[in-house]
């Protein structure tokens, strides 16, 4: 079998059988007695990355552990200083995750090496597997991909985790400087662009039964934390005499889906927690997470505006008080057009579709944060029911098999593009 | 001054104001940083009862741990193997508690056994600080008079607090024997019955503008846990595949609210809990308690009938199975005719009252575990703003002072009619 530029190619088959190995190899690597949870800097993402560079090494790269300790791998070129096509996507994981979200986007970008690695390229290609996308640890979200696209915060180092102990000192303990970390940037000259392979995350693809899409853009996303101050009394309390909290963060988690449905957005109520959550006690505090995520920034304040009055008025109708703190705030981050249609041609080189399905996502992904550094672009892989965060998360090795194909697709579409001096290449 | 049978009765306000430096003093046995918390069989219990025993035995008593760890004292008569009237309330706590819920009944019967030192009796008066009421630790109320009333599970001994620590365990370390537990019974003919005084836990006496009140009954209680097993999806999911569990414990809590309030019943959700809780994850599992009251079974259950139909069709809609666990059933007590009689006839010397108010109590208390027994009554104390569970709980000493004088008052009311060979002096 020869690969679209006529060189050999490994069995695609077989390097997608090895992806899901690797994937369910990794999926041992965790902190739950059942389940998958692997957090920034925990010994489980120590143990996950040396594997990953086991196997970068395995398909020719060289390797390093970057300043915040994402495990990246290099593909080198005859040209001096050459600049690099970034590949990756992150290994860290939610609690009681899947074996996919993150990871398939690593181990393919290694395959994906591997099979270049005889071709000869205009670029570098590196091999990138961020340490923290999720957030799961330290509550902020991005920590490997935003340290290497340069907009690493010093205060950072001062998050804390449940047991108090600082991303500073979990830094040191994983033989980190967290003094350096910011070092981890990548000077924009540096980098041709970045691509990130993904399981969907909804039902998009496997609907029109497809098992690739191009993705256009990544939607903007705003997290909150809104606290309901009510008064906590006696279950024998009447009615009239009741401030009740958690009543009013139900009223307002009811009143969440119908605003985010009419105005077709997306919006979770995932967190939520009272005090003093006793059987016989009204609650008087009740708080709540509001993750929204639309389109862009202003459809998705739009939304946020129609439930912070909604909430007022709820509030107000029950003696209840609340407090809203942000979270977190992303910007819609939009793919590169050069990049995307690189991504759009090595689909169509590897299905046969003629016009590649074209999805945004909902989702964010170390893309958004490498948006800052460099021009981004993404595949999105058919997962089963379009479950992910969650041990059902799973992929075929046909569409595994199929995405490979792609990708390499792709950074060969990239290379004759580069190569012939294409300005419109990368951005 | 003198009291009304002609005895010198000690100062009324002094009394009132020892008993709320007591409260305050009994307050700071608490094993919350800031707060009161005071749980069955822990050290602060140990400490609380310690210290009632000390009063117990100044107010001129003889006193004794029973066998589950309740604290008694008894004041004793001539009459041979004479039966007694038990006054009493429990010293343990909810989480962040006030500090008169219970203690204020152990403290004020520790005043009138004092105030009836010298007054011959024909019956013995015993005073008792039941060492669990609210449940706190083991999930399971009313585990001191239960066992005084006879009505003690052995298996009880095998509850577990949220340290995996059985209560057969603890029982041990607080020095009792776990299999000797249930000779905490008392035989019912040995008692003439048991009287109780409470804050209302609710606003009825302050909108009346009355210090006391008389209890009819209490109502019928259960408590249930109800499970919502949705699946938990990342929050990028589309609305029609989501099956969010929170979303329909929300729903239902609104519900719950709704029911209830078109029955003039009392319901509460006071505890809540998601899984995996998480910001950006679709809530595959809520669990939250339903706390029902009414004035008796048939009235309660109709309510949970109304309830659990609206939760079929909630759970229907949006593809969510429901679990429900009954933790917790009390049939409605009512209280005795001749002890309820001569509480009112208390309150009526006290207050100068001709028709003191009368209320059925919505909260639960250890004398509808004693009813099994012997015969019930219960006085209510005003309380501010109805407020009880909460560190704002509060009582005026006017108040206390009124109440004493009204417990006196009924417990003389009773020893003559006793004396008179009133068949109908108690049940």
């Amino acid at each position: 079998m020869l690969g679209p530029d006529g060189t050999p190619a490994l069995d695609p088959q077989h390097a997608a059988l090895r992806v899901l190995a690797r994937a369910d190899q990794l999926a041992t690597l965790s902190s739950m007695h059942q389940g998958i949870e692997r957090v920034f800097l925990s010994p489980e993402h120590a143990a996950a990355h040396a594997l990953a560079g086991d196997w970068m090494e395995q398909a020719g790269m060289t390797t390093w552990r970057d300043e915040v300790g994402n495990q990246c791998g290099r593909r080198a070129v005859d040209v001096p200083d050459a600049p690099a096509l970034l590949i990756g996507s992150h290994l860290d994981s939610v609690p009681d995750a899947g074996r996919y979200d993150g990871i398939l986007g690593v181990l393919i970008a290694i395959e994906v090496a591997e099979r270049l690695a005889e071709v000869e390229l205009p670029f570098a290609v590196e091999v990138v597997a961020f340490g923290d996308e999720e957030g799961t640890r330290f509550g902020t979200t991005l920590l490997g991909s935003r340290a290497l696209a340069g907009t690493w915060q010093p205060e950072w180092t001062e998050l804390h985790d449940q047991d108090g102990i600082t991303l500073g000192e979990a830094a040191q303990d994983f033989g980190l400087d967290p003094e350096r970390i910011a070092l981890a940037a990548r000077a924009p000259g540096s980098l041709i662009g970045y691509l990130e392979v993904h399981i969907e995350q909804g039902p998009k693809l496997e609907q029109q039964n497809r098992p690739l899409g191009v993705v256009t853009g990544i939607a903007a996303a705003e997290r909150r934390l809104i606290r309901f101050i009510g008064e906590s009394r006696h279950a024998a309390t009447p009615w009239e005499l009741r401030q009740d909290a958690l009543l009013a963060a139900a009223e307002a988690i009811v009143a969440i889906e119908r605003i985010a449905r009419e105005q077709r957005s997306n919006a979770t109520v995932g967190h939520i927690r009272v005090e003093p959550d006793a059987v016989n006690v009204v609650a008087g505090m009740a708080e709540i997470s509001l993750d929204l995520r639309d389109v862009n920034e202003k459809e998705r304040d739009e939304v946020w505006s129609a439930i912070r009055s909604e909430l007022q008025s709820i509030c107000l109708g029950r003696g209840i008080d609340f407090e809203v703190e942000s979270v977190h705030r992303a910007n819609a981050a939009v793919c590169d057009p050069g990049l995307k249609s690189a991504i759009t041609a090595g689909i169509r080189s590897a299905t046969g579709e003629e016009r590649p399905m074209e999805l945004l996502s909902v989702a964010g992904h170390d893309a958004m944060a490498v948006a800052a550094a460099t021009g981004i672009a993404m595949m999105f892989v058919r997962c089963a029911g379009g479950i992910s965060h969650s041990p059902d998360e799973s992929v075929t090795a046909e569409d595994v098999a199929v995405a490979i194909d792609a990708m390499h697709a792709a950074v060969l579409e990239l290379a004759m593009r580069v190569a012939a001096g294409d300005p419109d290449a990368a951005a």
